[in-house]
């Protein structure tokens, strides 16, 4: 059938075209079908809606991506043809009975995914799939592979090509903005690409784009890295593996996590970009992605002999996650806060631990003994401040910024001590919980402040923490999230008294 | 936020409202988060989808269904809340982690399908999770109560009530056509709901709308059943089990058919619709929902036990379903073949065989001897044949209708045989995705007729079968795909020859 199309603006819905139903019905579709539209020599395969109204017969509703795309305008001819579901979904439903995949049926879900052939039905199924069944080494591996060559990759002329990771779930860990600049000062090449937030208060690349510009081409990436030693980018703006942020598209809303999605993700992405030689950061505690050690050495023997498999030395570590690191959450107040490490000013010495003993894993592999001293020195002599002001700049930022030019949210309350005790425990999951509802990792500027962390003193009427938001009715969310979850958990030292008291 | 309601007229995407792409960064809201609803007392929670220009600032754009569910016009203030992922969403994780779910946690999750509180992604989580995960019997029994209770129930004053049902899978399955006239006029009461077609070519409810009403009301049903003794309705017509359908639109695209789900399903329907006696029709055969007898044997101690615990009295029949039922597949072909048995002609013994075999069943549970025996006599006699016409009349149908006046899709194309040899299997799965292509059963008038069945003699050049459908370009697809698939596959009686040749 041939059709007129007829721009339809509606945001990631990218797979969709919508039919009037008259014509839908004419050549027996209906809502959910998949259909490839063509126009001259490109081709797309689409879901189905169908509206009375919404799209007049004889036109077809595409949204901008689709339009792209075909490379289309408005009244352009379209030919529309039913066609049936992609081999894939047969492969997906194989992993949802237990089966393992073989190289060629997860090459084919693969595909599906960047080609946006799968509806979020069908998406859903691979994410739950993989979850509920797991996947073994040999089928990670394929996935992996099959999620680099479906991207772009890099290629430096420079190397060798260092490069650290942290699985997230830790609230507050803005470690990669000391550590990409401690190991660049130190004259080794380290381009990290981040990810945005999945299901915490702000991924890397949302910190770091309070302070400079992060959707870089790989060609300026290249430039970048290879002339200061030092990048931080989104990943995303760079088409490297890009099947991982739309399976995201479905593990976001269900939050999870699939554990063979995770190693997949970060080595695909890992590999894209080039890296050679990779430190890998597993935070472990209560209320994140791996609480246990015993997954935390899991997931490390994993990493290490698929990173081996696919050519990345690998080396890692499994780090303190059981409360937030440093003192801010959220991507404004974190960036802040990791300024205020690199100008010398205090923060939390775990801040501090962490990120020189991750940095000096990485000088180590690049030769340079000590690593853990030496990253210190570093960071103390000021030569890693002036890096980060390097990379600032060459990322469109302002190099000139200092940590008390970061505006947070205008509107912030603060929660007092209604007990006096000590901070027994800090929840992870909370805190995320409390500055999304204020606004994060969408609104930049919504955030936490911890004044206490565990173990700390607390007296009644003291402060335990501030919530930043920039709008007045997330604060009133989060501040009633936060009454209610009580994230800081205080004990008192005298846990029960059984006094004698005497009749008279 | 207080916005004004705007009306936007996309089909079967019920759970959806779309913000103006400013409105929704203003409360910190993106695309896939959710929101509730509310107008005066009515309040729903959906999905937000974010557009620069569909919908313009201020306002919000609702599709029908939410409209009427808040009960608002165009223009009508709506208040708009963020609000956090429902905690089914939780449960559906559990299962997904191989968990038994409790009672509660199930209710959960069949009340937030019902009231569609679940996206697309979150429900085919659900589905994969009882797909790849099982449940036990006691989840299975929550479930079932669970989708009765968030659903209407009909209650008989005249008992007993009789029903049957057929798990699906083998195509050609009219025989709810013959068996409700047949047991109705032997003086029970069998009110049968049916449903449209899941995977199948067409569902008894596709079926035997080419005759008659099936969307019929509670009221409708319960007067004709207790008046004439026999209706065939459509389930999802009357409010039976709701979540049931809802399920189904993340069933059908996958093509899967959890095994819980399967019991759940025609219990919660069964029980719903006032059933105390059931005969379970259990086809078994390559190619079909089960294709082994232990399987078989395990839904017929399932729906036994079952049925047991929450009140249902049932038999269960395994038959053989290893090629259609009679030779017509497809809506309107196979109530043309039900219409000629029940008129006394000529049609393929398995299907009287099959029929009178299951409504002998349900007499006998209603205390009639020689069951098999008095419902050939009822149907021989013509008394099933007025039965039906009677059911036909009360459901607005033409009782005056005969087999010959029912019309089949105007293009057609009969296949030939290029060999000649035997009928050694006729694929279910391929006859079913045939007529799907050939429109079924969307359009009720595509279809198939067999000639040939398994194990018949064919000569070369002699016609299998015949390809039916409304549509020129979706015959020519169809019988594309029919010479691609060949679904009867022909042998020889000689497999190989060993001439002995003497050289000369």
């Amino acid at each position: 059938m041939k059709l007129k199309a007829k721009k339809i603006d509606l945001e990631s819905r990218d797979q969709m075209v919508i039919l009037n139903s008259s014509d839908a019905e004419n050549i027996g579709l209906r809502s959910q079908d998949r259909v490839s539209v063509n126009h001259t020599d490109n081709t797309c395969i689409v879901v189905v809606e169908t509206s009375k109204s919404l799209v007049e017969e004889g036109h077809i509703g595409l949204v901008e991506k689709v339009m792209k795309r075909l490379d289309v305008d408005e009244e352009s001819p379209i030919v529309v043809k039913p066609t049936g579901k992609p081999e894939s979904v047969e492969h997906i439903k194989e992993k949802l009975e237990g089966k393992e995949l073989s190289e060629h049926g997860i090459r084919e879900i693969i595909q599906d995914i960047v080609n946006q052939r799968l509806s979020d039905i069908e998406l859903s199924a691979y994410v739950s799939g993989i979850y509920s069944q797991g996947m073994n080494n040999r089928e990670i591996k394929y996935l992996i592979n099959s999620m680099i060559e479906t991207g772009e990759t890099i290629e430096y002329d420079r190397h060798p090509v260092f490069d650290h990771h942290s699985i997230g779930g830790v609230p507050g860990n803005k470690i990669t903005l000391l550590i990409v600049p401690i190991v660049a000062s130190a004259g080794l090449m380290i381009p990290k690409t981040s990810s945005r937030a999945i299901s915490s208060a702000g991924g890397t690349a949302d910190i770091f784009e309070t302070l400079a510009d992060v959707d870089l081409s790989i060609g300026e990436i290249k430039e970048i890295a290879e002339d200061i030693g030092g990048t931080i980018t989104w990943g995303g703006a760079v088409n490297l593996a890009p099947s991982d942020d739309m399976i995201i598209r479905a593990e976001y809303p269900l939050r999870i996590d699939p554990y063979p999605q995770v190693l997949a993700s970060v080595l695909s992405k890992k590999k894209s970009a080039g890296a050679e030689y990779l430190v890998m950061d597993i935070p472990v505690g209560p209320n994140t992605k791996v609480e246990e050690m015993e997954l935390g050495r899991k997931y490390a023997r994993d990493f290490v002999s698929l990173g081996e498999e696919i050519g990345i030395e690998t080396s890692c570590a499994l780090s303190y996650g059981g409360q937030p690191i440093g003192k801010a959450v959220g991507p404004s107040i974190e960036a802040k806060e990791a300024l205020m490490a690199l100008e010398g000013k205090e923060v939390p010495s775990s801040l501090i631990e962490k990120s020189t003993t991750l940095a000096g894993m990485v000088l180590e592999q690049g030769g340079i003994r000590d690593g853990k001293e030496e990253a210190k020195k570093l960071l103390e002599s000021g030569k890693a401040l002036d890096k980060m002001k390097q990379i600032i700049d060459r990322q469109h930022g302002d190099p000139e910024v200092s940590s008390e030019d970061i505006e947070i949210g205008e509107y912030s309350k603060k929660i007092y001590s209604d007990e006096e005790g000590y901070v027994d425990s800090v929840n992870n999951e909370e805190i995320i919980k409390i500055v999304r509802a204020a606004g994060g990792p969408n609104s930049k500027k919504a955030g936490m402040l911890l004044n206490k962390k565990k173990g700390d003193k607390v007296e009644k009427d003291e402060k335990k923490y501030t919530i930043y938001s920039e709008y007045e009715s997330k604060l009133k969310e989060a501040v009633d999230l936060a009454n209610h979850l009580k994230p800081l958990k205080i004990e008192g030292m005298i846990l029960e008294t059984h006094p004698n008291i005497k009749k008279i």
